[in-house]
C-alpha cells in the first residue's frame, strides 16, 4: 500500500501496517521493554490480538478488525453472494465479540458489510478485493482524521500548558498520531512548551507502558503519576487542561473511556480545569441516547490480582474490573474532532454535525 | 507484657509485639504471599522497618517508634542526665526522619521525651525502664482507642452497608483492630450485612495486599477494585459510605491520608456519599492551622516504574510520587474518634475536645 504523502512526514509510530498479504502489528503487550512486531495472517489471530490488547485503542481496533474481516473472508469457497453473505455475517459477528465497548470495531465491520452489499452484483473474488481496499481506506482515513484532530486541538493549548492525560491515545491506539496525544504532539511541534502528566492507568498500565514511551520518543517533557495522584495535582493548580480519548460517545455527549476517566472529569470540574475529549466522528454513536446504554466490558480478575504472573492479592479474592467508565456530558468542556471543536449543548451540536 | 483482657478477646492480628527484650513485627512487605515475622533488636532496624513500610499505618508507626526509642537509648553509657538527654534528642531526631507525614511518629517520640524530662531526677537506668513502660502504654492505649473508634463508628453503618475504603487501616496499621477497618470489623461483629469495596491503593497496593487479606481473614464480604474504579461505583449508587484513616489532621479538619483519598472525597461529595475519617485524637495536630502546613512525603520513582523488580515504564522516565494527599475539611462528613463522632465545624469541635 502506498503511503499518503500527507501522513508520513513525521516520525510517529505505525502500530498497524498492511504488508501485501498480511497484517503487521507492534504487539503492545511487550512495550516498553521490547518492540515486538507480529505478522498476522488469519482472522483468529486478529481476534486474539484485539481481545488480549496486543492491538488496542478504539480507532486501532477498528482498523485491525477491518483487515481481520478481509482475512476472514478471503479464503471462503462460497461462490454465490447469498452463501458468501452468510459467512460474512458470521465473521463480522465473531470479530465484534472481541471487545464490546469501542464502537469503532462495530463501525468498521458495518462499513465493510455495507460496502459488500453495495457490490453484491460483482464476482465474489472482486468483492473480496473491495473489502481489502475498504480496510485500507479506513486505515488511511484514520491517519488523516487523527492528524486533523491534532491540528484542531492545538488552539485550545496554552503556550506553556500543563496537560493531564489518561490511558494511551497515541499512534499506538490509532492509525497514526492518535487522538488526545495527537493534540499534544501537534502542540509540541508548533513549539509550545508543554509539561504532560501521564496517569499510569491501572490495571494494564497503558499510561506507564505506552504513553510514557510515546512521549519520551517524541522528547515531550512528561511526568508519570499514579492514577490517584491526578486529583492532588489539579488541586495544586498544576494542571491547565485534561485531554482524553474515548471508546464511544453517546448522542448526548456521555462518554465511555478507560476506567478512571470519570473521576478525572469530576476532579477537573471541581478544580475549574477544562476537560476535553479528542474523538473521531466515527466514535460517536448517535444510536445511543445516553451513556447508560453503552455496554461496559468487564475483564478478568487476574488483571488486578496478579502482576507479571506474581500474585499481589490474596488468592480467591473477588474483584470488580470494568475496563471503562461513563463520564456524563455535563463534565465535558468540549470534544476535539476532525471537524473542529464541539461545544455544549452536545446533542444539538452532534446532530448538526451529522446532518452536514 | 501481659495482655489487656479487654483487647485480646478476638482474633484480630497483632502486627507489633514486644517480646521481653525485643520487638517482633509482621513484615508487611511480604503480605499476602508470606507471613514473615521479624525480630528487631536495634533502633537502626526500626528506622529501616518504618522507612521501608515493613511497619506502616500512622498508629503502628508511632508504636514501633516508641519501642525503637527504647532500643536506641537502652545501651547508652551516659551517666549524667544532661549527656543522656543529648543522645536522647539524637535518637528521637533520627527516628522522626524515617517518615515525615504521619504525626503519630512525632507524637510518640515527644511523649517519651516529655516523660524522660519528668523523671530527670531518677537514675538513668530507671529512666530507661520508664521509657520502655511508656512505649508499652502507648501500645496498649492504641489498642483500646482503636477498639473504641470501631465501637463508636458502628452507629453510622447501615444494616446492609456498602462501604468503600482505601489503603490499609486495620490491625496491621495499628496496635490492634485498626481505625477505619475497626469500624468495619465491629459492624460485622454486630451482625451487619456488609459489602466492602477495597481500593488496591497504588503504588504499594496496601489495599490488595493488606486490607483484602485482613477482610478475608475476618470473612467479611469484599471486592477488590482499582483506585480508578471507585468513582464509577459511587456514580452507580453502589457505595453507601466511605471510611478512611489518616496520617495527620490539621486543626481545621484538613486531612492528610494515602494518595488517592482526596479524589475519593470529591467523588463522594459529587455523588452524595458520606465521607468519614476514622482517627485517634493523637493523629490530630492542633499546631497546624490547615492542611497546607502538613509535610507530604515524596517517595522513590521505583514504586511506580517497577513492579516486583520488573520495569513497567520506560527507563529514566520522570515521576511524581507523593505518598499522601490533603483532603480539605469541606469534603469530610465527620471524624470517628475514640471520643465519639466529630461533626463540622471541625475547628470548634476539635478545640472543645482538646479542652475537655
Amino acid at each position: 500500500m502506498g503511503k499518503n504523502s500527507d501522513t508520513d512526514t513525521d516520525t510517529a509510530i505505525q502500530s498497524i501496517e498492511w504488508r501485501e498479504d498480511h497484517l503487521r502489528i507492534l504487539d503492545q503487550t511487550y512495550l516498553p521493554k521490547r518492540e515486538v512486531y507480529s505478522d498476522i495472517r488469519d482472522v483468529g489471530r486478529v481476534w486474539e490480538a484485539i481481545k488480549k490488547l496486543r492491538v488496542r485503542g478504539a480507532p486501532a481496533i477498528g482498523i485491525a478488525a477491518a483487515y481481520g474481516f478481509y482475512m476472514g473472508i478471503k479464503e471462503l469457497p462460497e461462490s454465490t453472494f447469498d452463501s458468501f453473505l452468510v459467512e460474512v455475517e458470521r465473521v463480522a459477528e465473531y470479530l465484534e465479540g472481541a471487545r464490546p465497548t469501542a464502537i469503532n470495531l462495530k463501525w468498521a465491520l458495518n462499513r465493510i458489510k455495507t460496502t459488500i452489499q453495495a457490490h453484491k452484483d460483482k464476482p465474489i473474488d472482486e468483492i473480496k478485493e473491495i473489502v481489502l481496499k475498504t480496510a485500507k481506506t479506513i486505515h488511511d482515513e484514520d491517519k488523516r482524521i487523527c492528524k486533523k484532530i491534532g491540528e484542531n486541538g492545538v488552539s485550545l493549548v496554552k503556550k506553556d500548558a500543563k496537560i493531564l492525560t489518561h490511558c494511551n491515545t497515541g499512534s499506538l491506539a490509532t492509525g497514526q498520531y492518535g487522538t488526545a496525544l495527537s493534540v499534544i504532539f501537534h502542540a509540541h511541534e508548533e513549539g509550545k512548551d508543554l509539561q504532560v502528566w501521564v496517569d499510569e492507568t491501572r490495571p494494564l498500565l497503558q499510561g506507564s507502558r505506552l504513553t510514557a514511551w510515546e512521549l519520551m520518543n517524541a522528547e515531550i517533557p512528561m511526568k508519570l503519576i499514579t492514577d490517584s495522584t491526578a486529583g492532588s495535582i489539579m488541586r495544586q493548580g498544576k494542571v491547565d487542561m485534561v485531554i482524553v480519548g474515548t471508546d464511544r460517545v453517546a448522542a448526548n455527549g456521555d462518554t465511555a473511556n478507560k476506567i478512571g476517566t470519570y473521576p478525572l472529569a469530576v476532579l477537573a470540574k471541581e478544580n475549574d480545569v477544562p476537560f476535553y475529549v479528542a474523538v473521531p466522528l466515527s466514535t460517536i454513536d448517535m444510536e445511543l441516547e445516553n451513556g447508560d446504554e453503552i455496554p461496559i466490558e468487564e475483564r478478568d480478575d487476574e488483571e488486578i490480582t496478579t502482576f507479571n504472573g506474581s500474585q499481589v492479592a490474596p488468592k480467591k479474592v473477588e474483584t470488580y474490573n470494568p475496563a471503562f467508565d461513563i463520564t456524563p456530558h455535563k463534565y465535558i468542556t468540549g470534544f476535539i474532532t476532525e471537524k473542529g471543536i464541539i461545544e455544549p449543548p452536545f446533542k444539538e451540536s452532534f446532530e448538526k454535525l451529522f446532518e452536514d
